[in-house]
């Protein structure tokens, strides 16, 4: 039932996740696989609509679990709605971004937990966990620093008071990393474009060819 | 910190709980207990964003695991700004419908499962479990009787598929009964008001004076 491969992402802003994934995409098509790119809510109406809530600059008030439980809610539509039936037409899925996202930002980084955070993924993916998960690792600061670049800005303070954040985070994958060491692959994304890129490609390779 | 009392009310429509919260907040108040009724969302702006996305009639590819997180995330922003607020103010806190609908509801009638279900409302309220809980109970048949006679009409076909839901949920109830018997109290809601009333205002007292 379920032919396909499931890859997911994972990594800060500036670590040059979508470039990778499009290079990747282009590479795996040229090669005559069935690939579709996805990131939540991924124009999935209801997932978007959860994400509005989320996203919504009046709701201050929002509690970081409520928060959480809304990022599984739309997770699951997500799923149910693009990433199950893409599995089962047998594409390849590279997802930017899924559950470790939740479990480094919201259950490590803000103190929720990773096992609390991974118990409400758990019931929203019932076990669609990615055969796969590129992990693009990178300093907060070296990502910082891409980020401002492309923008044409200078560090400013509010960038240093998000690093900390951005430390917890990383911390939280690398966390993740231990907890599921065959699953998770760390690359060095503080590396020029093709460098990072050959990592990807060749790792990915070799899980298509295992499951070949 | 918690010198209130959590009081929940579960039970079908048609069972008279709305009366019957009414009645017994009249009567606390009467005595001198500060009381607050509620109902999840209940005017809480984030839950009542999060209750339009679940009730939007166009949402008709909602997945019921997406729709059960989401019931838990507008009771977490619920519990966070009304319930605890009002707990740690000291007062007697009637809430009509929490975590059971959704175990009887979801977890049971849908098929989620009442653990499944239980994991993801137990992130969300953080061991905030009710003190007592009245559970009203009512065959769905006279159930549905009391809510056609209350709108002047007679009991249609749908009225008739939907029995058989509300008999799963009936038996999802019994079945919380079981696991939870100190906690939840049965009563005979198929009894006159003033008999439903009774038995309700003599078990509240109990469980009032038990904590004074």
């Amino acid at each position: 039932m379920n032919n396909g491969m499931f890859i997911t992402v994972e990594g800060p802003e500036g670590a040059g996740k979508t470039t990778i994934i499009n290079m990747l995409a282009n590479r795996l098509e040229a090669e005559g696989f069935q690939v579709l790119q996805t990131r939540e809510p991924g124009g999935i109406e209801i997932a978007e609509q959860i994400r509005g809530v989320i996203l919504d600059k009046n709701n201050t008030k929002m509690d970081p679990r409520t928060e959480a439980l809304l990022y599984a809610a739309a997770r699951r539509q997500h799923l149910v709605e693009k990433v199950k039936p893409a599995l089962e037409k047998g594409y390849v899925l590279l997802c930017d971004r899924f559950i470790d996202s939740s479990l480094a930002y919201q259950g490590y980084a803000r103190g929720l937990g990773i096992e609390e955070v991974f118990s409400i993924n758990s019931f929203a993916i019932e076990g669609m966990m990615p055969k796969l998960t590129l992990y693009f690792d990178i300093e907060p600061e070296a990502g910082l620093e891409r980020i401002n670049q492309h923008k044409g800005r200078e560090v400013n303070r509010l960038d240093l008071e998000k690093l900390d954040f951005h430390h917890k985070v990383r911390e939280g994958y690398l966390k993740l990393m231990e907890l599921y060491p065959d699953r998770i692959y760390k690359i060095d994304a503080s590396r020029p474009v093709e460098d990072v890129y050959k990592q990807a490609e060749a790792k990915l390779k070799e899980v298509l060819e295992g499951k070949i």
